[in-house]
């Protein structure tokens, strides 16, 4: 199989990391999502909880006043900055599978990128939470809406592209369509693809 | 195989119809496309070339106030109501394979319907359309753009949604991973799906 590297986004709840595992698990590639925290943090010299902190975090008008370091950048932006060249790295190196961290973005100018996002309806994504059972929160719908508007804030920020617009991925998949099914066709697209 | 239909919105020249025409065969179903059109003339008794001259456009707020007719719709409402319920009836009867026309929002109630999307990116549509040789316009990109543009305008103005988010659709496909592998991850959606 040629050299790819498949880059999922994803909606809140719509099981999109659990997908990305289970096709690296299949397509016997790395797998990278919270391990890119700790290889950044390796590579601006940061703590890792520092890292994790601002992990995904956009900085608002106010801390770029209070919070910009010795370096003149926000902590937010050093952090996307290290990730940004951790994923470039590692997509050098071998085929591999990068779940959210604007991975599309970064990587949009590499023909071996393929680039997808899934979504589900919200009331399944309440579902898929509430069955987890690690989130305590009382009104799970307002959460999800919250952490989706806080990942399309982020994305934009870094990208200046609309988050989930479908002209910017190869593949976007409803996940309701099931786990299993949304893999297979992961699957088939690194296969059989001309890009 | 569990009965389905297959809605297939596109953009201009990525290569939707043709996609929607190769699935019909490989699954053995009725596919349509302009075929609603006669079926609609038949439906409100309008004439076939009236149909065609309105089809997929929407009335701009000039005609809405110079051609109602005597039932007091313009007649590209009409068409609108007549094609929905042309889609309607074949959806009934059969698994099929529908392009454009909403077909997606007019089933979105329907369980065993599936919305898709296709678009590929510009340059990749430039030169489909050149090959066809079936266009003359100086200025293919702009012509694309319009006709983009008319399409985005008449799906909201007939469905209050915005054309080409992923959110509407179970799939959206960038044709430029291949035509023949959008059919194949469009044929394992169909078959596999649990929807």
């Amino acid at each position: 199989m040629e050299k790819f590297i498949l880059t999922i986004a994803r909606e809140y709840g719509s099981g999109g990391r659990l997908i990305g595992e289970a096709l690296a698990k299949s397509l016997n590639v790395p797998f990278y999502d919270k391990a890119i925290i700790s290889l950044a943090a390796r590579e601006c010299g940061l703590a890792e909880s520092t890292i994790e902190q601002n992990d995904q975090k956009i900085s608002g008008a106010l801390s770029y006043g209070l919070f910009t370091t010795v370096n003149g950048l926000p902590v937010s932006d050093q952090v996307f900055l290290a990730q940004s060249q951790v994923i470039r790295e590692v997509s050098e190196k071998q085929s591999c599978i990068i779940v959210g961290r604007c991975a599309d973005y970064i990587l949009c100018n590499d023909p071996r990128c393929i680039r997808t996002f899934i979504h589900a309806p919200l009331a399944q994504r309440v579902n898929r939470i509430r069955e987890l059972g690690q989130i305590t929160e009382d009104d799970l719908e307002a959460y999800i809406r919250k952490k989706d508007k806080a990942r399309a804030a982020y994305y934009e920020h870094f990208t200046g592209l609309e988050w989930g617009r479908a002209q910017n991925y190869h593949l976007t998949v409803d996940s309701s369509i099931g786990l299993d099914t949304t893999v297979d066709l992961l699957s088939e697209l690194v296969r059989k693809r001309k890009i």
